[in-house]
Parts: C-alpha cells; structure tokens; sequence
C-alpha cells in the first residue's frame, strides 16, 4: 500500500513511519519538522539524541532495504504543494499526525493558543479539501484524542465515537438517535481535535471521504522493534513540562532521583497505551481500511486506565523515589472516573502490553543512560490553563 | 454601552450598528471590506447602491448626530492590531458579525471552502483569545445560524442550544445529561459556525468569557427605519447565487418577471426572520448581556418556518410570476420538517413581523425600483455541492 504520513518525524509518526515500511508499504514522510523548531523556541531538547531526518532515512535505508521519502512541506499553509505532492503520491492511506499534540505548549500565550488552532484545523481541512478536489479514493487515519471525550459524570464506559441517546418528540415519545459523544475538551489542543471530529462528519457525509479517528491515551514508552534497530533510528522523548507525558516525566523523575511530580491529588483517571501498541494499531488502522464506509470510524486507542497517583506510586515502587503533590497548572477536575471500550481494535488483533516493573525498568534504563541531557528546570509545567490557576499555583509555590 | 460591531459594513452588521448607535450606544465599526472585494470577485453588485463606508457614516452623522467609527481591520489575519484596538476602545459588548457567510460561497472551489474555514474559525479565536488576555470583562454577541442543527429524523422542536438526553450507564440505569444539540451542518459555511459552537463553549468553561450565540434563520427584507433615513445609508441587497437568500431571490425573480426558480421539489422548510426584527434581536441581546454567565446563552433568532415551495406560491400570489422548479446544486434532502423554539428572544421582547403580501410588496417595490441592476445570469446558483451533485444538475439541465 502506497501510505503517506504527515508529521512523519515526530514521536508517534516517526516509529509508525518505520513500522509501516518494516511491514512493507510504500512510506511517504511528509513533515514541516516545526517540532524540531520548537524545541529550540523552548531551550529544551528530546532526552534522546535524536538524528537529523536525512541520517534517520539512511539509517533505516541500511538496516532494512526500504527506502522512505521525506518531504519537507507545512501542509497547514502550502497547499498547492501539498495537493501536488498528493497527486503525484496518490497514496492509498494517508496517516495524519501533522497538528501541534502538546495541551500545556497549546494554553501558554496568545501566540501560542492561536498557532495550534490556525495549524492543526487549516492542517486537517487542507488535507480534506485536497482529496475531494483530486477526487481521490484514499482513506484518512487520523490521531485524535481521548481527551474530546471530556470526564463524564455519568458514569459510563466511554463508547468508542459515538452514543446513542435518548429525547422526547413534540408528541412527547421518545426517539433515540446515534451522535458523535458529546464533547468536552479541556485544552486549546483538545479542543483543535474536537474541531477535526466535525470536519471529519460533515466530509465522509457530503463527500463520501473515508476516515478513521483514532482516540488516543496517554503514550509511554520509547523504542520500538524498528527504532531499536539502529542508534540514528532512536526515538524522541520529550520530558518537558510542555510536551512531555506523565508517565515519561515520572521515569526521568525516577532516573534522577527527583521526586514524582503529580499534579494536585493525582485523582485524575487517564487512559494510557505503549508506544509499540500505538504503531501497531496504526498499522491496523490502516490495513482495514477497506472496510471504512459511510460514516467516520472512531476507534479508542488505549489498553488500560489508571489514576495519575497510582502511576507514580507504581514507578515509585518499581524504581525507587518519593512521590511529590505539586499545584495543578491545569482547570481540571481533581478527581475523575474513566472506563472506555477498545473493541474495535482488539477485534483486529491488539494485544495489550501491560504497564508492568519490568518494562517500566527497561524505560527506566534509557531515562538513566541519557539522565546527563536533563535539564532539571524545564521538568515543571509553566502553562497555566487561565489566571485563576496562575494565582492558585503561584499561592502555593510561595 | 460601548458596542463594537465585527463586520459592520455587511447586510446584518449595517443596519444593527445604526440600530444600536439610534438607542444611544457608542458603536465602533471593525470591518475588513472584504465583502466588498468578494462583489468585484464575482462580478456582481447589491441589487441596492450602497454607498462607500466613509459616506455612509458621514450621512449618519448627519442625519442622527451620531458618531459612528469604523476600522479597517481583518480579525482573522491581524490579531496584534485588532488586540490593540480591543485593549484602546474596551468596549462592554463585541457583536461578532465578521464571518464569510454564505453557503454557496462556500462551497465553490477548494479556495472557497479553505478561506470560509481560515477566515471564519481564526477571527472568531482570536477575538476570545484577545478578550482573555487582556482581561475584557465583555460579553460577546455571536451571530450564528439555525443551520448548526441540521435537519432532524426526530418530530421535535429545536431547542434553543441545548438537548437534554438520556442514555444507559454501565450500571445500566439511564441518566440524563445536558448537551450541545449535536450538530449537522449542511455547508463548510454552516460548518463553520458549529465549529465556533465548540470555541465559545471552551471559552466559555475555562476562561468565563460571557456568550451569546444567536442561531439566526434566513433573513429577508432590506431597509430598516435607520437605513431608510437617507439614501446615502440604503442596505445592501443581495440576489445572486452565492450570496442571495432565497425569499430576497425571489422577490428579485417577480420584479423583472423571471420564474421564480426553486431549488428541487421546494420541500425544504426553513425558519426565516425580517431584517427589521434582525436588528432589534441584536439589540435586545447586547442590551441583556448582564443576564449572562456561565454556559453560553444560545437563543434561535427566527420568527416562522416555511416551506421554500410555499414561500414561492405566496410570492407568486402577491406579486405575480410562475414558479419554476430547477435542479438542486446542494446535497440535501429534497423535504425536511422544521419546528424550533424561540422563547427567549420573545420573552425579551421580541414582536415578530409576519411574512405577508403587504411586506412582500414594499419589498417588491425596492426590488422594481433597482431591476435595471440586475443581471440576470447571476442568479441561478453554480456551487455544486460535490461532484454527484454537479452531474446531477448537469444531466438535468441538458
């Protein structure tokens, strides 16, 4: 299958770039590398010593046989390219990491808000426009969010998309109806991928394109069977208190021997999945693409739920260190139950990796190799989600 | 109250800011002109001469004494410029009118459908992103559309905004929840405003920013007691196929005697209200900004539903004229029902103005008065939906 992968040099769409090709297609990496900029914008650098995208290719050229081409392209503000470039590819799938995936970096400014909503929905309503005026027959396998389901009150096993409920008519009967879940993000950037929902809605219904939202958990891990294969196939990973994920801030926390920063109580439920479980389902995603029609596939992309305190308790045990409440940055809810189905992607062939010491230890290894790149003062999220926070947070620090 | 009218300059966001400066508030224009602009793209022109801003404003001077001010400003593409006017004026109330609003314009080319998307999502964030970070205690006044909803399968009558719903919980009780009535847009341009649904009820949650979205119908009429002061101030008119609503098309179509073209069977219903009753919503919804806090206020700002063949007949049957089925350039259904509530535009006052002969022919006599205007090929309507769409029309057409 001929798959392009847009934001292709990333940390999921790196691993999923190489895992696609390892399995045989036909990888494009189309990335306007502006995560790499960032890291400069924030003085602030993967713990990993990540290659420059040429080195990554040539890598991977040697130790596989498969090349993979990379074009350097914002797909959010060139358009002409991008729709050239697709027409010349005419991929069969494209794979759509390309939007800004970081919730604290999306609240710190003005600047900062804006760029991840002009970016991540011009991105995605560029890629949609380009492949109905190509008349493409392509099928879109996109990284959503969790986090658009929002933290229910109700409590429900989260569905995967979709809900079906229930309302009175003038006659006063009641009519069910099925309905894209309610959503309720908590951040800018959740917020961009609760915007991509309705794009996504409104051109599988009035153009027939085939799509797959994937609804993300939280990601752990680093190397995968590809990026392990070669030391300039290495992965990213960020430990930042911009774009790094608890569980990885937890493991450097560890590996240094600073305490486990948790967020307020830590009562908050989160779902999470392994890297190497995060490219497979790609993977699947996009090998069962023939069988998306009609309306959007939503899948939920995660293998288990926990509570962020009982992460850093585990990590704790498992690797030694103290656990250390810190003032919540975020507006969030202290406490919050969390239950979702994944169905649809265990009935195509996940096998979990369960959240276990051992590979918690082996993580832990990296984190300890490369702990003399840590720049300890850039672990603390500084992003606060409004002033009300700001004020809370800066109260307690004095 | 200081009043800044986004879009001031347009078929809604005239009258208001002259309404609105009439009741005694400070009123500051914002306008970009594009629409303008888009006239000379299209080759067409309001069926009214409207006449340059400048004269405009001097011609309200003169006839209220009142100050009207207007900046020329894109929203959507210079955020410090318009963050620096919001932070000088500080004005109590924003009425949000600056959004590409039709939905043919919408759909006509891959350039069309990405600058609705561009222009309408990035002005409306960036107003609330400035609001937030300058700290505005402002209450913003959004004018959306009745199109948000869709057209439902279910005998019911829209809310206004919000459905309560019910659905099972994994403990297989039901439980009842308030949400955003989901939404099914018809056009990029309806989408667009279900995407602003999404930002204001962000906005909204984590920053208290004050909203009121107006879910307004197809607007028809043209002058107002303020428009129709002088000549000078005559409202713009709109009669083509992008821009054109549909009663003002046919209104146009029995003035030159043309039939009057419906779209397919003309078993669309849709909700419908007159400019005059338009502008006083406006009013009464920045004059109640007090009233708002926490959730978004969402209130349907439309007087009566009709049938699109009915509304043909009755104009017909006022005026004269045939009517003339052709085939729909839109993906639609070819007959919907419609029923919506709108209470609370009523309970603040609201008187609505029945559609009748009597309006009709004063409006008919506006429409004969300017028939020298009219170029008749810029009626119909070439925005082809999708490429079916396209065929369909085409085939029908031979």
């Amino acid at each position: 299958m001929r798959v392009m992968v847009l934001g292709g040099d990333g940390f999921c769409g790196w691993p999923s770039a190489l895992h696609l090709s390892a399995a045989g297609h036909d990888v494009t990496i189309v990335d306007s590398l502006v995560r790499r900029e960032i890291d400069c914008e924030l003085g602030v650098r993967s713990l990993t010593p990540i290659h420059e995208p040429a080195e990554r290719l040539a890598a991977w050229r040697e130790v596989s046989g498969h090349d993979i081409d990379l074009v350097g392209l914002d797909i959010a503000h060139e358009y002409d390219e991008f729709a050239e470039l697709l027409a010349a590819v005419r991929p069969d799938t494209v794979v759509h990491f390309a939007e800004q995936r970081a919730a604290p970096y999306s609240m710190k400014s003005p600047r900062h808000k804006r760029y991840t909503v002009d970016n991540n929905i011009n991105g995605t309503h560029n890629l949609l426009t380009a492949v109905v005026a190509l008349g493409l027959d392509v099928h879109i396998v996109h990284l959503g969010t969790m986090g658009v389901y929002g933290y229910e009150s109700v409590p429900v096993d989260l569905p995967e998309g979709y809900l079906t409920v229930s309302y009175p008519g003038r006659d006063g009967k009641m009519y069910s109806r099925e309905i894209l879940y309610p959503t309720q993000p908590g951040s800018v950037y959740h917020l961009t991928k609760s915007l991509d929902q309705l794009l996504f809605q409104f051109y599988a219904r009035n153009d027939g394109v085939r799509i797959t939202d994937l609804h993300q958990g939280i990601v752990w891990g680093t190397q995968t069977g590809e990026t392990a294969r070669d030391p300039r196939l290495i992965n990213r990973f960020d430990y930042d208190g911009d774009f790094g994920t608890v569980l990885n801030r937890f493991l450097v926390e560890a590996a240094i021997g600073f305490p486990l920063t948790v967020h307020g109580t830590g009562g908050q439920t989160r779902a999470f999945i392994n890297i190497n479980d995060s490219i497979r389902c790609i993977r699947m995603a996009v090998e069962s693409g023939d069988t998306v029609c009609g309306a959007v596939r939503v899948m939920n992309q995660i293998t288990e739920t926990h509570r962020v305190a009982d992460l850093a308790r585990l990590v704790a045990g498992a690797l030694g260190g103290e656990v250390h409440p810190v003032p919540n940055p975020r507006q969030e809810a202290d406490e919050n139950q969390l239950a979702a189905r994944n169905d649809r992607l265990l009935a195509l062939g996940l096998k979990p990796i369960p959240l276990d010491s051992c590979l918690l230890t082996a993580e832990a290894d990296i984190a300890r190799k490369y702990c003399d790149r840590v720049d300890t003062g850039r672990i603390p999220s500084r992003s606060y989600w409004n002033e009300t926070r700001k004020s809370v947070v800066e109260e307690q620090e004095v």
